[in-house]
């Protein structure tokens, strides 16, 4: 078992290597960038969609789910949104042995599958808000290097789909999103900052986008999701209108907010740690492991109490592992420590006769917990140990921004660098081009940092309306 | 609001109509076959989903998650297989504006893409048993005609796949998975026959398949599911070898079972009537639906204990429906009876002062409901309308054989057949020609009617070996 290479030296190596240590996903599959969830992946995964159905279904939204294959006339109908997707989506020609008469797109995203039957489904303005999401695969064929979770050509993606009786009440539909996400993002324990995206970056078609970005290390930010408001840019091409109140023929507006199998990269590329994955607990696959050390004369004892307390916390509702295999003790201890378990206990001869397990936990806690008091105290090590991981990562957030002055001070940036910018594409290239990396946009939150008065453009020298803007690389 | 065909006689008629009143689907979407999940239809969707997941978890399935997309060399691997398939699959050959090298087939089913990868990870006799599953949608290019849920190009599929390090092992699994279906069936309330397939009709590469059958009215079944035992038929293309305890080499014998939509099809097809949809309550989107029906002076006390009531069941974990919109009552009665709602709480001004709700359930039973006890009360009504759903499916269950005894019996069935049948394939499609359908198989249960002494083959006559088998019309 190697040492992992180190996060901050060698992030993208890091990563690699934890999602492979943590047994996440399975990269063997012979087709590029098309990974395997295995089991312990795909529980994650599944924690990982609870967390986005209860947020957005709390918000009045429903799930549907529409058809996979997208016909090439629907798809071509917006023309932003086609330039933006023409070179990276998958084409079926073929229906068993002879060629289709419409070819057919694999969906790289539903809006061109979902528009044409939201213009039969809209037809009052009784019908708005209309407020439906799914949760499927898309399909993108990803030119760029494929890194499992964050940049896939089968994307595991959380799609909501909305249709507003005006830009007001889209806007509004826009903020819910944004409060939905932080609700989300809490239980996933990842800080980060909303940011509008500019022009020359936004989702294909829309409005404006406001994306929700992390920092990860150096100058590094992963996207972890986004929202759109759309106005009329795609209810026009697709028709899609209702009758309003006084009888007018009105178009909708539209908002879109779109997360996907990211999320579980930012995670692990957040919490992450020399040892391996971290999860939160709302996440991980399982919550505690339990491991029975069997002694040199009778392992009965251990393994009995073991199977005991796995028992008990799994009635309590615990997501529970119980290791019973051959393995080493400290074998196990790696294993699960790389996997990212947040408590461990431990059984062992004298923990057995004592009725005392020692807990473990993966910030590296330990301390004696009462068979007696079990539950109990295994659900507040857990809570004490979410509290922990906000902590480091919150204190990770703050130092992971910094002010600069010049476009020179931008090269060879080792953190998130605020920049004051007069909102031109001309100086925005600039100082992409300064930092090696992308204007991220202007924040709709709080600034990480008090950067002061915002002064003149870095790139152009205008003191004219120069706001604060983020730049960095994104991963 | 048009009335429903008769299900009796125009049964294929009565089903479409029932889907389309029922709104659990929109077969609007621009690609034959490909229709549209509703919300409503979505959630029992995810109702039936978590049947599946609850009885295949219970019997130590993991699941994961393979990619949709299978390269053509590995397809083309088993050679039964790719013959059963070929004429039936989706062809991706462009990537972006490119050709792509290797052409990938749109999953059919998921054997070619999971069994290179299970030679990865089965090495030793400690890696068996291997039982995982997926639960994903799958494509077929089906060229007769479409019916939503039962032939549809996209399928919403289960399927668990199993390594066993032998014939026995694999023979156990399948009883395994047999018995999980039985409870499967229970709370999908479906009464039906696991049917051991003739030869001509298992699954392409199979060395055996188990089919559940359900008759759905006249000589009609359908196909809820099968189980499949593979031997190493699959095992041997793919290399899925493992090193005995002995330190041999040694093949792994693997089974199958699949699952499909087809499931909510038929609870439409055997429960439903001449209202519409009959959905049992484990499965129902809503479990109830309370209508407060505003009297002409103040609707205020109706809406109000209405409210209340939708809230408390809501909080005790019943799927609830509280319908305020501005239609008659009548109206939604007709159209909640149509999407097959168990239970049906109304609240008019009598019921309001009174506090006492009137409940209705789908099979028309009527009576009080005290505010005071509804939760308790509301959970003995659906549970009585379980009750009486299953007796009377089972009763039509029971009148859905009849023996026939000649050839000539078969034509024009209005039932399904048992047939005394030699085994030989030619004597399999002359019962075929007569009954105008399929030779479903053996059964691998009690029969459901007692049909006395086997006697002769009902084709050829020979005595020797005559087993009782069924035949009928698969929809």
């Amino acid at each position: 078992m190697a040492e992992l290479p180190d996060k901050r030296t060698a992030f993208i190596d890091w990563y690699l290597a934890v999602v492979e240590a943590a047994r996440l996903t399975d990269k063997r599959y012979p087709v590029k960038g098309m990974n395997i969830w295995t089991p312990y992946g795909f529980r994650a995964r599944r924690n990982l969609d609870a967390v986005l159905v209860r947020e957005i279904e709390a918000t009045g939204s429903e799930a549907l789910e529409f058809p996979a294959l997208i016909p090439a006339n629907e798809f071509a109908k917006e023309k932003e949104h086609i330039k933006g997707f023409d070179a990276q989506v998958y084409w079926v020609t073929k229906g068993g042995l002879s060629d289709l008469d419409i070819p057919l797109v694999l969906r790289p995203t539903s809006e061109t599958a979902i528009y044409p039957i939201f213009a039969v489904w809209v037809r009052s303005h009784r019908d708005l808000p209309l407020n439906v999401y799914q949760i499927v695969n898309v399909f993108r064929y990803e030119t760029k290097t494929t890194r499992p979770f964050v940049r896939v050509r089968e994307i595991h993606f959380f799609e909501e789909h909305t249709c507003q009786a005006n830009e007001e009440h889209a806007t509004e539909r826009v903020r819910s999103n944004l409060e939905a996400f932080r609700k989300m993002a809490a239980a996933f324990v990842l800080p980060y900052l909303p940011i509008r995206r500019p022009e020359w970056d936004k989702f294909p078609g829309a409005f404006y986008s406001i994306a929700f970005d992390a920092p990860v290390g150096g100058a590094r930010t992963l996207q972890l999701g986004s929202v759109h408001h759309y106005r009329e840019n795609f209810s026009r091409p697709y028709g899609i209108r209702y009758e309003a109140a006084d009888g007018s023929q009105q178009y909708v507006h539209q908002t879109t907010f779109g997360l996907s199998e990211r999320l579980l990269g930012a995670i692990v590329a957040v919490h992450g740690d020399a040892k391996g994955a971290v999860f939160p607990t709302a996440i991980a696959p399982y919550q505690v492991v339990v491991i029975p050390i069997p002694g040199t004369e009778s392992g009965e004892g251990p393994l009995k109490v073991a199977s005991e307390a796995a028992e008990r916390l799994r009635r309590h509702g615990a997501r529970i592992h119980l290791d019973g295999g051959d393995e080493r003790p400290g074998a196990k201890y790696y294993r699960w420590e790389a996997a990212g378990v947040p408590l461990r206990l431990e059984v062992g001869r004298r923990e057995a006769e004592s009725r005392t397990l020692t807990a473990a936990d993966r910030l590296g806690r330990k301390g004696p917990v009462a068979l007696d008091r079990l539950e109990h105290e295994v659900g507040e090590r857990l809570a004490e140990f979410d509290r922990a991981l906000a902590e480091r990562a919150h204190a990770a957030f703050a130092a992971s921004f910094a002010v600069a002055r010049s476009l020179a001070e931008l090269a060879g940036s080792t953190q998130v660098r605020l920049v004051a910018w007069c909102g031109s594409e001309a100086c925005g290239h600039q100082i992409e081009a300064a930092i090696d990396g992308a204007l991220l946009g202007t924040p709709e939150a709080p600034l990480p940092i008090d950067p002061g008065a915002t002064g003149a453009c870095i790139a152009c020298g205008a003191t004219d309306g120069a706001r604060w803007a983020l730049a960095g690389q994104p991963l």
